[in-house]
């Protein structure tokens, strides 16, 4: 029978919402009778937008009738999107035809491992998501070739670029999941020069840019002139209009990218989405396009101001002498850290003696030690439940000791 | 600036389809007066049937609403989908914890490179659906550990095996496409046999098993006894229910397959979909599970009839004394020689003389030189021109001769 591909050895024993999964699932085993507060997994909650779902319903009664049924779309996706994403998102900085229409950001990333191939060097945020690591370990990139970037309220969470000398695909997520962190306008000018210098490809993914509301600070790496001859960007309809489910995304891809040889990285990503790829579902680009109207894009920001306002409850949290909160303004997330804790001990405490569900930090690389993420998706009564149950527990803690 | 991936070099320059377009768009640009018949890609042209449109219409208003809304789903899909097909495909003989969702067969072959690694030898029928051997060389596999399986009217477009021994991975497709042959109970019993002996895993699929009309024939790999420790099944709803633009599909990967080290195929299946995908779209798997109810089922059965009968109209052609016909019963596509004529000299013709896009075989292979793909999914009507044209020209070429 076939060898297992080696690189499966290189990946850490469990996918961390896998674990989570299974300790919420004991934690329910032995407690049958509690309710949990899911601060966990960044999923939206809020409904699809009325106008979405009468674009879904409108098209699928096309769909019902054949001379208006559709078969095979583009594997990159409908012009009429790619046109309402560069028109919407990029006010025409990046072209249409640079706009690559995806089943999500996740399934990008994976993808793109295709144009490098496993001869290549990486560096990754610390903290971060965990499938640029994951992507690159199991595509067959060394581990010893990937470089992680500590992001620490130390620093700014904007990352040391000197320990990434060199290096050929350097992923970079802002509005950062997990620490919140939102990139300035100088962090990503200094990250374009950098990549200029040491010939190196920013991946950036741009998937909570809809959360940014600081006005100053840039929602594309594009906005940094120069970054189209260094930098693809993943993006996402998830977060902004809730879309987890409905699985709609997209890539771009400049027509200015280049190897050193030459060749052209957007027709090699022309090529590998055409062999590994069938392009997104038609049903849920039919809801893309009314995200895109002018009352589907007013409903989008308004959901997304709704899980900024249940954010701005985890402000009560300083309250809390031991807690430290960072960021929490321009990312669905709240990244606390507790003095003296582990992040997987931090975890089980908020679980056991809260009902909180969170993400421990360390689950995002050793530089998340010590912090928990918690997610404002659950919604302004959830999270003010979950505010509640911390400081009641904080209280109590205090009155014992 | 990055390395380009070396493999893509090992690519011949033009994706089949593409080179198609490029020709068909040349053809109308020099006569726009000129309608085309277009019996080239395989797609799907009848509209989805209408309980299929009402429980998407459904499950948008469901999403529509704060209670009933769904975000992220499992990545390997919604459960009473994998319980449905494990029925309506499999009376049982698979289970739904084998099934995995996806969003269409060809991102799953995708996908599966990723079991695999570079470092691998496979062999594969020839002609054949291009993206095994595309999907193969972009992950690196060396061109030279590639072993093409001729299948041609001489062998009964059943390999001889021999010529793969000891291949680590061999993909089988049945009924096949371009072909459309379709292998018997026996042919595929040699196969597992084979791979038992060679420890060869099979990736076999069966995304045109909807069109096998003949009883006797096999739909599925797993009817044959030990299959579920030598093969994997990709599987499509894109050909039985109109499903080429919605996308959803799925694999079988059996538990009780093992790498030689006894490591679990099956674990690392779910692991490496975890990283690069997020499940299918919500939308299409509730357009699915309409498909797998009583009226649906009967629906997309009827309208592979309707297709089977545009198949039919293909028999004209055998008046034709230069053509040679094949197939054209277990699968939606009629496979055509013309002696002393090239596949793209064909095309040409075809093209040009009776205003009929077909596929050249030689794109599938080069067993398929001298072959021409024919694709029912047009419809009875455009069939039934389409052999009108070419019996004129025929008749025509005759008498000038």
């Amino acid at each position: 029978m076939i060898k297992r591909n080696p690189h499966f050895s290189s990946l850490l024993p469990n996918y961390l919402f896998e674990e989570i999964g299974l300790r919420k699932k004991a934690y329910l085993e032995r407690h049958p009778e509690k309710h949990l507060l899911d601060l966990g997994l960044g999923d939206t909650t809020l409904p699809l937008s009325p106008v979405v779902v009468r674009s879904i319903q409108e098209f699928a009664e096309k769909m019902g009738k054949k001379e208006s049924y559709k078969g095979y779309g583009p594997t990159s996706g409908s012009v009429e999107l790619k046109r309402g994403i560069s028109e919407r998102f990029y006010a025409g900085i990046v072209s249409a035809e640079e706009i690559f229409i995806s089943d999500g950001a996740k399934c990008d990333i994976g993808r793109l491992q295709l144009l490098f191939g496993d001869d290549v060097t990486v560096a990754l945020q610390d903290p971060v998501y965990p499938v640029y690591l994951d992507g690159s370990l199991l595509q067959g990139v060394a581990p010893q070739n990937i470089f992680r970037l500590p992001c620490t309220p130390e620093n700014q969470f904007f990352p040391d670029l000197s320990l990434a000398k060199g290096v050929d695909v350097l992923y970079f997520c802002s509005p950062n999941n997990p620490t919140g962190a939102a990139a300035t306008h100088e962090q990503l000018q200094e990250l374009v020069s950098f990549a200029k210098k040491e010939g190196t490809l920013i991946i950036f993914d741009a998937a909570y840019s809809c959360f940014i509301q600081d006005i100053n600070l840039p929602k594309s790496i594009f906005e940094i002139p120069g970054a189209e001859e260094v930098a693809i960007e993943v993006n996402s309809f998830s977060k902004f209009a809730g879309f987890t489910g409905v699985r709609l995304g997209w890539t771009v891809v400049p027509k200015e990218l280049r190897y050193p040889g030459g060749e052209s990285i957007y027709q090699d990503w022309i090529r590998a989405t055409d062999i590994v790829f069938n392009g997104p579902s038609n049903l849920s680009e039919a809801a893309g396009k009314a995200v895109l109207s002018e009352e589907g894009f007013k409903a989008c920001k308004e959901q997304v101001a709704t899980y900024q306002k249940a954010l701005h409850e985890f402000e009560r949290l300083r309250e809390i002498p031991s807690y430290t909160l960072f960021a929490g303004t321009n990312a669905p997330y709240a990244w606390i850290r507790v003095e003296g804790k582990s992040s997987w001990d931090l975890f089980d405490e908020l679980l056991n003696e809260c009902q909180i569900v969170s993400v421990p930090g360390a689950g995002f690389g050793s530089a998340g030690e010590g912090f928990v993420r918690l997610s404002a998706f659950a919604g302004v009564e959830v999270v003010r439940q979950a505010c509640d149950a911390l400081l009641d527990y904080a209280s109590e803690s205090i009155i014992q000791s």
